[in-house]
């Protein structure tokens, strides 16, 4: 097979533009050859229970799944009931970019609560956190934050262990969108567990594929009363793969060492790199604190227009102009400063606002 | 990461225990690097239609899905509204091995059939095929074959398009479960499209992951007329792969030369190679037609449960005591030899029945 | 409004072909005026508990929905996960009659055992009742059975407890669709706990409309272990009927006297003699036994047709020409007898066959 | 049966708190005796159609069904695929008092627009109306509104108009919750096809239970091309009733003559007698206008607890402490005036705030 595409070129689309990390393409091949009990009864998936409980405690249970839909949704199910609602912000991904996978193939409701910043606060939580046992209101159940969250803010410890706490007072359920926890935990230089386990977190989608996996997310059960189900729900959900012990291998390969942490941390540094070369051009605005690897800028549209024909992006809110720049695991610095260079020559010709 | 297993060590248990062809692997590292349009936007993506074309004609039209679950269960629900029924052997692996996905997640409705081998024909399909019109029964609308079947047999071009004949007149869609249809292919000596397009099927889930896939399986729509939505129903089917380039890429690496067709005929020839080297041992009985990359067989438990220690396999039918063994696309002769030797060994040993 | 009907014309189609046993009507005239709470919280609901607590034991509890189809999968549903599954003989009415609402609205899996005579036994469950623990196969967890069966015939208390006991030791639930459950218990001369709560039935849908209600069925749980959130469930599922004070004053006036015995033995002795009546006319077979208020009956297809068109009744089997007389609450002697000379004059009429 | 509750006694909670009324009893009464077939194809139901017809014009099509939440979601199913979503008011009932049936049993996302009054406006719409051919968005297919809305608010028909012109220009269909159409006519004083039918409304929940029914709401298809499989779809969702006849005996009677206009008149009336009365009491606020039959009011908490034990009715914000008092068609002006006397007295000892 020929290549299709040139594979220095990059863009500030999404994280998940990336391709694979070469050490995670060593793992798939180190586990190739010969036969493995598929479904999940392979040697690799078997060690991939202790490196997660290595992060994430003793009482940790793993289930890798194909993609970040699915985690979520595997998970989401697995902590309610048929008529059980979750709590969520207006702009979780869970609202607004599954298609409606949590209604359409889950049965679930979400209750949703604008927010400022993509963060659910206790006092947020209070918006939708009524009418316990009333039949006329679906029940909610859970809460669920996703950390990074979808504008690029975080979630730090304590404030994940005042929802928490918040949260199991009303007898809710706690569940982390973590596609990018490792960004998170990179960020605020914390273990893992840090933001998840050791603040009160039951049920975790763990993100794989945008930190540098060919594919792969993994619903992590932290709190064993939390979820019932999963091995059932994964199959009739169709995110069992046959031959999971690649989906193993790789999460080994990120999880077992520090690649995880290194993958984080240069696409958060390109963040930081980013935002920082194009802060101080006239014209830009940032208009939300870049805590991670999402950079969000405003500028005038028909510089945006021009750049988007040769670094791919996203424009995130049509009627502000509002963009994103997403830095990944393989950005590299010069990928960085010619982005930079870029902005900054095509604002010297933008028109008139 | 180390290796957790004897990349020598072969099984007879399912040609999904069997890892990544070397030709699949080298296609993800090509496709390897750089940044692509994810989601199902990039260059192997769109590439991937003229591969499917070229198998299934110039109507083909393409939808990479993560199993083999997932492909059977996108196809159905894009061929049929909230409350239609698909009409399957009772045998069909939607029926028995899906931990119920069609229902649970897809809400279909199946309506099955009793089959002396597997495999439907207009007979039988008439069995299920009535009611149309009466609101108290699911109404009727796709046939879904499997082939080959799950207990090993094939339909020939004649009998595929029999059944595509009597489902049309009656108003119903076909589908085929082709999780292998390569190996029905090539044992058939015809290329798919005469099992498929050729024959009026509409709508194909073909298999990759069980011919040499790391992962990746397809909805194949063949009529177009015949699905709606699939684009919507693999998104909130949690179907969608972010980085689907290499999907794409792996499919491309099977389908635009012969490795398909290699790796199909080696798998067959093995099953044959198995079924000629203990038809004769005394006490083994085949109780089904070998016809592709599956033998089935019944001979004393304790045999049975001895071989299983070494070589593992599945027992199909715990009251007559059959047992299948399935041949994968890395199976050798020397592993298909020390396998019969090892059979025709244990016999020797059998207890009296 | 003026009558559009002949309030003196009866069939044979079917005990939901009758309207309302008068004394029905008068308690609805009676829980009329005023205003009551909606949803259920009214002291008509609130009386209902008791009534049914006399019929099955302290320990039921009642939540009237508004037809059978409901009754049935809010009962299933409240008696299993996500991906669970209910096995049934393959004529029963939630397989075959419900349109596929267990799968469709509910999302459950019915595992079908073909039975000579509609009735499961605890060797036809074994055909179903494996696999557990096994993520490829949906989960059995609850066994139904319908008594009367849509054959007519019956379970004896024995019966049902021989199925309990079994299901039981299987670790699985048991759920009686009692649509007729009125006319077995008439029929075999017992009390309705009888065949339900002494015999070890964890969860009864109760039938009301075929036996005289306007409206009316009820999910009675008699094992509260065996079902939850029928409160919620009932409510998603669209049954929580906001006038509830008068499906629970019908169920009153139904189970607080005799009108359901008298309503039933009358049913079932018109079905008696209706048999008795034709049982010897040459070329008029009985194929089964009739135990309750159904007849089944072979007969030329010429005289079929011609009585359809003056008695209505259904066809059963478009293959055999076996038909179903069904005897109401209202039907009457002379109703019968009526009906029976027209079968005897038709037959000397008959086409040779 | 004994009557279990005062015939007199009446509240100010809902409108579905009333009985039947005596003309709707007597058209049931009518339509007993004798049997007529079951599921709908009697003649009262077949007559049923011309009276839909009379009202909102020769292509009105109805399907009575049980209760309101199914009439919504039976509607919301037939005009959307299994990916196709629905925007709506935050207030609507759809999504805040049907447990979450849309989604939970229908699998239907709600798209959901916060509004200053209960109410949608083609700006308002536009909010949620984007994203189209997204398959990470659910897509837009429908808008639904309801007349009157659930805080007691009206559109008028150039309202409804114009959000018809502005959703159908969008590609999308629009639905109307009018579980209190009635009232909405009686109300603004136009015929009800002006609020629908002539307006460009697509589908209507019609409701009858709160104008009088002993039970019964329709689905009542306006543009045909809108909706599909509304027969199968009933089924399925467990709403086809066995005696039909009787659902659409009420029907018949309440549009036939003008006991529907009576009714709403009526109750509107007490609302407008209600609201008057206590507009001028110091310390009673009405913060919405009275449109209909709801009145929305503002009184010390203290107060509305003392009045709530003699006279229920609901708090519709625990935190403004905002109460709704609804008046039935059965409401007459003693309850109202008795109610009005006691509010004034009870704001006579209040407690300061």
């Amino acid at each position: 097979m020929i290549p299709r595409h040139d594979p220095q070129h990059k863009t500030f689309a999404s994280d998940n533009y990336a391709g694979v990390h070469p050490e995670i393409l060593q793992a798939i091949a180190t586990a190739n050859g010969g036969h493995q009990i598929s479904y999940g009864d392979d040697a690799y998936t078997e060690a991939l229970q202790d490196v997660f409980k290595q992060h994430f405690g003793e009482q940790a249970q793993v289930w890798p799944v194909f993609n970040g839909t699915a985690a979520n949704v595997v998970s989401l199910r697995a902590m309610t009931a048929h008529w059980e609602a979750v709590i969520c912000a207006e702009t979780a991904h869970i609202n607004t970019d599954e298609g409606g996978a949590p209604e359409v193939a889950g049965g679930i409701k979400l209750l949703t609560v604008p927010t400022p910043d993509g963060k659910l606060t206790p006092e947020l939580i209070d918006r939708q956190a009524w009418g316990f046992g009333d039949v006329h209101r679906a029940q909610p159940r859970v809460v669920s934050i996703s950390n990074t969250t979808e504008l690029g803010t975080l979630y730090t410890p304590d404030e994940v262990a005042a929802i928490c706490a918040h949260a199991h007072e009303l007898g809710l359920l706690v569940h982390v969108d973590g596609s990018r926890l490792t960004n998170a935990a990179a960020a605020l230089d914390v273990p893992m567990r840090a933001l998840t386990t050791d603040a009160g977190v039951d049920v975790l989608s763990f993100g794989g594929t945008k930190i540098g996996l060919l594919y792969g997310e993994a619903v992590v059960v932290l709190n064993p009363a939390a979820a019932t189900g999963i091995d059932y729900i994964r199959k009739t959900f169709m995110q069992l793969s046959s031959k999971m012990r690649f989906v193993s291998a790789q999460f080994e390969a990120l999880l077992s060492g520090d690649l995880w942490l290194r993958n984080a941390r240069r696409a958060n540094a390109m963040g930081r790199r980013l935002a920082d070369a194009v802060r101080d051009i006239p014209g830009v605005e940032l208009p939300r604190p870049v805590e991670a690897n999402a950079v969000f800028a405003i500028l005038p549209r028909d510089v945006a227009e021009r750049l988007q024909k040769r670094f791919r992006f996203y424009t995130w809110n049509e009627a502000t102009g509002e963009v994103r720049w997403m830095c990944a695991f393989d950005t590299t610095e010069s990928d960085v400063d010619a982005f930079a260079a870029a902005i900054a020559a095509e604002m010297t010709t933008a028109l008139p606002s």
